[in-house]
């Protein structure tokens, strides 16, 4: 909690100093300077300032899945393309669900997830999502999962950044690997519950150039017992090249047990 | 050269008003503030400052395969099996090349291969090795090669950082992927010369704890003319457990062909 309010207190300042060069008037409650926040009154306008910091006292994780700056009009035409099917408008004008659902994505498996707060505990607190380890927007993964039910098909729109490189000016197969493995992964999840990946099947067909937009569409091929099979296919963002074609093997598994030790 | 200069002066700058607080006496070359650096003696200690700053005007990369002070006992143990191998020591006390090779490892590919500084030109100087990507040592891949030319084996030693979480407390299945591809690949290209990834089949038998050491053993299988072989294994650090096995197929090719579009 102090080291929340020590946060606060630079947000704070950060936006004292830089609505008093920008926005004189617009912050109205932060133009004081922080040094005088010792009376009454300053409290009042202090009060307010926290409520006009949103990000600095909730909870709510960052969705890495919603739009930034460094999404480039690839990625955002094919966004709109599956973000407009997630609701749709009747005849009448009323608003219903649409075929595709938008996965939200943060950078802890488990601090958001539900008993996160139990388990959070006996994991390492400084631990973060592999796809989501990089801050700086644009840099390493940039992507967003859609998944259609009706059809058990589940599509990832994926802008590859220049932390990604393997082969000269192009995505890792490691990277690309990743990519995979999250999809069909989280496809697995969304069909079967909590999984392990038991076997990737990665034929690299083409290389992706750094920077650039692919789109991972996969799905499912069956489902025996425990195990789940899916396919996905990499293609370039308007379908008419083959990056790479993917069988993959789900596992399902009682989470519990691979906290007690895989 | 203007930019390096500009690094240049910042790391004087530093080193000066460190060494003014905390060692006044050991490099009197630098006790007198940068903006007087404008005559003659004052040049002479500017060039013997110069020889005090090794990294900012030499550009030897940084070699990412030598330990650091994020090395665990286990990481340690087994660099130090095989680097004692890279150099023996004969009855006569001669010294003679082992049968082990360490591998450098930059992070970047083409900046300091050879034919780099043409090559490097048309690609965004911001990219970085995929693996090398994170500066905080001990946060993502720490791991070093070594070579085998005789046995045609490569091992890599691999300890895994807190920011390649897949499953909670455990390595990502991508993450993993990343260091069979880096290690096959790289013993494909130590064989073949250059190539690129065309198959990986990867069967995942026990998750990799996050932090832990792990050992990945990969082994020539067959050539077929333009095709090169290789198996994985990822075992923990001792070899009495095996996380994962692996066939993969590179393909030889040529790089100006990769550069000029896959």
């Amino acid at each position: 909690m102090a080291r929340r309010l020590g946060r606060l207190f630079k947000d704070v300042q950060r936006l004292v100093s830089l609505s008093s060069v920008n926005t004189p008037l617009s912050h109205p409650v932060i133009q004081a300077p922080v040094h005088r926040f010792t009376g009454g009154s300053v409290r009042t306008n202090f009060m307010r300032a926290l409520k006009e910091l949103p990000s600095a006292l909730s909870s709510k994780p960052r969705d890495f899945s919603l739009p930034n700056s460094s999404w480039g009009p690839e990625m955002m035409r094919l966004y709109e393309h599956y973000n407009s099917q997630c609701e749709m408008e009747t005849e009448g004008g009323e608003k219903q669900k649409g075929p595709w659902k938008r996965l939200p994505s943060y950078n802890r498996i488990l601090k958001f997830a539900t008993g996160g707060v139990y388990l959070s505990k006996i994991i390492q607190s400084k631990a973060r999502l592999f796809t989501r380890n990089i801050r700086d927007p644009g840099a390493a993964f940039e992507y967003v999962l859609f998944v259609n039910s009706e059809e058990q098909k589940c599509v990832c729109i994926f802008q590859a950044g220049h932390l990604l490189e393997g082969p000269p000016g192009h995505v890792h197969g490691g990277a690309i690997a990743t990519m995979i493995d999250t999809v069909t992964g989280t496809h697995a999840t969304v069909l079967s519950g909590p999984v392990m990946t038991a076997n990737l099947n990665i034929n690299y067909r083409s290389p992706i150039p750094l920077g650039s937009t692919v789109l991972l569409e996969s799905s499912l091929d069956k489902k025996e017992g425990r195990k789940t099979f899916i396919s996905c296919k990499v293609t370039n963002a308007d379908g008419s090249k083959v990056h790479s074609e993917t069988t993959a093997l789900f596992l399902s598994i009682n989470v519990s047990h691979l906290l007690l030790g895989g």
